[in-house]
């Protein structure tokens, strides 16, 4: 299934998309879903972010090659390296990324984003699998800028549109063997292989749970891979994830 | 005024505090305080989180001393250092902090939380004020070889329990010429003044404002002076706050 969150007249409310369709959906999905019997077109509604997570956490230097492309170099870390977006950095598909005043160089992340199904806690990775409710698409935007001024990472992580997501939760995509691109203008720019993560997700899952209660609809943005570079105004970033979707932005 | 937030016979409601006496809200008091009535002596509920924060942005090394004391010790910083607690972390005055059997130190860090009281964007420092609803204590516990591990410090302050917040806001505060201590078992940890502070609170928020939207109920944790130390299981851990409360919480 294809979950979105959409605005229509006012309303806000998930829906299931089947084609260039919308199957209302009267609550959130996350324990069931319960139609309303409401159809319609996906002209019809703005995409939101498609879900509404208590918090967003980040996965740092989770591929080898993007760690070493990082100013000085990093090591690939001995366990995940962890921190979180705010939830006012959120925009969705379509939406305006913008650039800060205070950034001369804002870059594309593309990752993988779990978008978590069930309360947990202290999770093993065996358990993890039950408690995804599916992926979706998430650029990690990052005035590198700033990152590098900060050495701790959330200030540049953390500007407003800063944590594009979507367009949509598709509860039942297996990354194995599948790549994630970001394309600028139309340009491959990153192109790597969920197969190459120094954690899979099932350890990050359970790696972060030890650490913090996950809830329904939180998100957790999976890292990297190395190709990471700058957008400028007019630019328009789509983060690829293969048979899954298109998450674009574009620069303003 | 000082408020706070409780929940009585499985309810959650917004209370205007006098003496032993909550006076009860109908709605949270960031526009405006909507009284209904009803008043119930404070012993006859139990006291929660005072605010219900989309986001906790906390400030490292605010106090020269402190940033000194830690491990290899840190210049001033020529800008505040943000970073994020998650929501999940949040306890209340009386409740017990949790020891993570992946930590062998965890400390406290005592610090004066600022609550915003409406939505703002980009303020200057002078706009600043009209955005603060009050203040209350808030402990940044933190576990510091994880913290010493990660680099990054998210992790290590992200922890559940790892974010008491309390008891109550005071609206009317004034932390000029104010103490914040933490008092480990009945001593006095650490002692600093909120006048010794690298970036005053205006500063602060203004600062933060120019990076995120805040919004009516998020809090920021402005920082913590020199005298940080490990709790251990048994522990009564208090953050005093001169002229306005203190937080309590045992460490289990």
């Amino acid at each position: 299934m294809k979950i979105v969150r959409v605005q229509k007249d006012g309303e806000v409310f998930y829906a299931v998309r089947q084609g260039d369709l919308l199957k209302r959906l009267s609550e959130a999905p996350f324990e069931r879903c319960a139609f309303t019997g409401e159809e319609i077109p996906v002209s019809a509604a703005k995409l939101l972010v498609p879900c509404e997570p208590t918090k967003i956490v980040a996965v740092g230097l989770n591929f080898a090659k993007h760690a070493a492309e990082l100013q000085g170099g990093h090591p690939a870390p001995a366990a995940p390296i962890l921190f979180l977006k705010p939830l006012s950095a959120l925009i969705a598909h379509g939406d305006a990324i913008e650039y800060p005043a205070v950034s001369q160089r804002v870059d594309f992340e593309a990752e993988l984003a779990v978008v978590i199904g069930k309360q947990c806690k202290n999770i093993t990775p065996l358990d993890a699998k039950d408690c995804i409710f599916g992926y979706t698409a998430l650029n990690d935007v990052t005035a590198r800028d700033i990152q590098k001024i900060d050495g701790q990472w959330t200030r540049a992580k953390s500007f407003d549109t800063f944590c594009p997501v979507g367009p949509c939760i598709d509860t039942e995509y297996s990354p194995k063997g599948r790549r994630v691109q970001s394309v600028l203008n139309g340009r491959v720019m990153q192109d790597g292989a969920f197969d190459d993560m120094l954690f899979d997700i099932p350890a990050l899952v359970s790696f972060i749970s030890v650490c913090m209660t996950l809830f329904p609809g939180d998100i957790i943005a999976t890292g990297t891979p190395e190709g990471i570079g700058p957008m400028r105004r007019g630019d328009t970033i789509e983060i690829r994830i293969e048979g899954l979707c298109s998450l674009i932005n574009h620069v303003k």
